[in-house]
């Protein structure tokens, strides 16, 4: 399955490739990690144009068959489907197929997959990449994605640390930059990281909204930067949200006292601590730019 | 000045030519809109630079220099420093001459301006040329950055019609899409699309700093994306929501209230309330990126 310098598969099979699940298939045939690329998807119509990407040998409909006998299984599809198809995958897959995941949530994915192989001759390692777009779809896929982008990979204690490393180093091989951190604390994180920010951005469109419809068209580039996460997926953003909702909720509150804050400094026309609040952020966000 | 259905000018005068007042000065050139423009700035270095830019035929560090020929006046200062000229210059232009600026906040800069201008024969009509960059200086400057973009032009019930229409013709001329609205009711909407979107973008960068300084490295472009502007000058944004604070204090409680409700959605597990706010705010945010 893997060599001591290099990584690669017989098979792997994409279960549900989307805009992400598209481009790491793509990128995996780029790399030449993979003999076989397989695809799973749920409708004919998505099957077929699947089957026509260069870089997918086989679409199919049926799971099992998708699965079976493939090394690498990497699961894309929405967090609580990946919740779904643990349980007949951990039945399905042969010995030494390693699975993994690109879900955004992993306390809830680790600790299930943990339950269903702890005692199989298989593997399950979560992973997120961290990277996407608000465009949802294979049809937007591209290798170029997930370059130099964050992974967290999440072993848990009892994870193999073998296969932990082959994801890991699966992941670098296509250009990410992995990190590994335990599936409570990558929630933990997340949920400000990420989460907030969708929050946010739902906010502040559905605030300007509600307080004028006529007025959302005085939009400049700033806030159209600033809320371009609001047009992701809702479901998935449900799901995630939901899925995460303890943490995001101790955000929220945090966010909640920032804007306190600053509203603190204007009622008191204390310039020197809005001054304060301004270059601090912007301190810190100028270091992102630096960062991949 | 004026012809029937162009505009015209024989000198123009950009005073404080940073990215903004740069590319105006670059797209009046283009559009061949004046004879010359001159450029009045601060310092000798800055002077220096400016005089090299091929759309600037003089730069001076002399105010009184700079616009005492001119037939129109842009000012490109900050706020405060709109305020300041303002006095000065309705002593020194000459007649006919008119003036406009690119100030963020209209009610404080045209009250001030009508003062100053009401007796004199040189027209005030204030101006907002809503884009921008979070970068700063005149080496970032694009006439690009005018095109398809908002202007809201804010004519007060005593502005001189004629004056207020040769403004918006001249903005229009530069490719951007003109509004006339009031100056109170302007500062009121830039509090909620462009103002409040700052401090929520500066909020949020500073939240997740103060949780734990070293998860911002796990930022994804959702995260880039949602806190851009909070890279902007502090100082420039100090003064804007300084002089806008009651409008921005509105905002900031209403997005409160925002955040709340998606907290009370998790908290009772209201899995549909959750969903109808991501959903709405998709409707919402789509549009925008129709919308130039």
């Amino acid at each position: 399955m893997s060599q001591e310098d290099s990584i690669s598969f017989s098979r792997v099979t994409i279960v549900g490739p989307g805009l992400l699940g598209g481009s790491i298939g793509m990128a995996l045939r780029e790399k030449g990690i993979t003999g076989e690329i397989w695809a799973y998807l749920r409708d004919e119509k998505k099957r077929q144009t699947c089957t026509n990407l260069s870089w997918c040998d086989r679409a199919v409909l049926n799971l099992q068959e998708a699965v079976q006998e493939s090394e690498l299984v990497v699961l894309c599809t929405p967090v609580e489907t990946i919740l779904d198809h643990l349980p007949m995958l951990s039945g399905w897959v042969k010995t030494g197929c390693l699975i993994t995941d690109i879900g955004s949530l992993k306390k809830e994915i680790c600790e299930c997959a943990h339950r269903w192989f702890k005692d199989r001759p298989s593997s399950f390692v979560g992973s997120h990449p961290m990277t996407g777009s608000e465009k949802n779809g294979i049809e937007f896929a591209s290798s170029d994605i997930l370059k130099d982008k964050n992974c967290i990979v999440t072993p848990m204690y009892e994870t193999d640390t073998d296969s932990c490393q082959i994801i890991s180093r699966m992941w670098q091989a296509l250009g990410m930059k992995v990190t590994k951190i335990n599936p409570e604390l990558h929630d933990e994180i997340v949920a400000w990281v990420s989460h907030l920010p969708h929050i946010i951005a739902s906010g502040l469109i559905n605030a300007i909204n509600n307080k004028n419809e006529k007025w959302i068209k005085f939009c400049g580039n700033g806030l159209k930067d600033t809320t371009r996460v609001a047009s992701g997926n809702p479901e998935m953003w449900k799901q995630i949200i939901m899925g995460n909702k303890d943490n995001v909720t101790a955000g929220i509150n945090h966010m909640v006292e920032e804007l306190n804050l600053i509203k603190k400094a204007l009622e008191f026309n204390d310039r020197e601590q809005l001054m304060e609040i301004l270059d601090s952020a912007k301190v810190v966000r100028d270091k992102l730019d630096d960062n991949g």
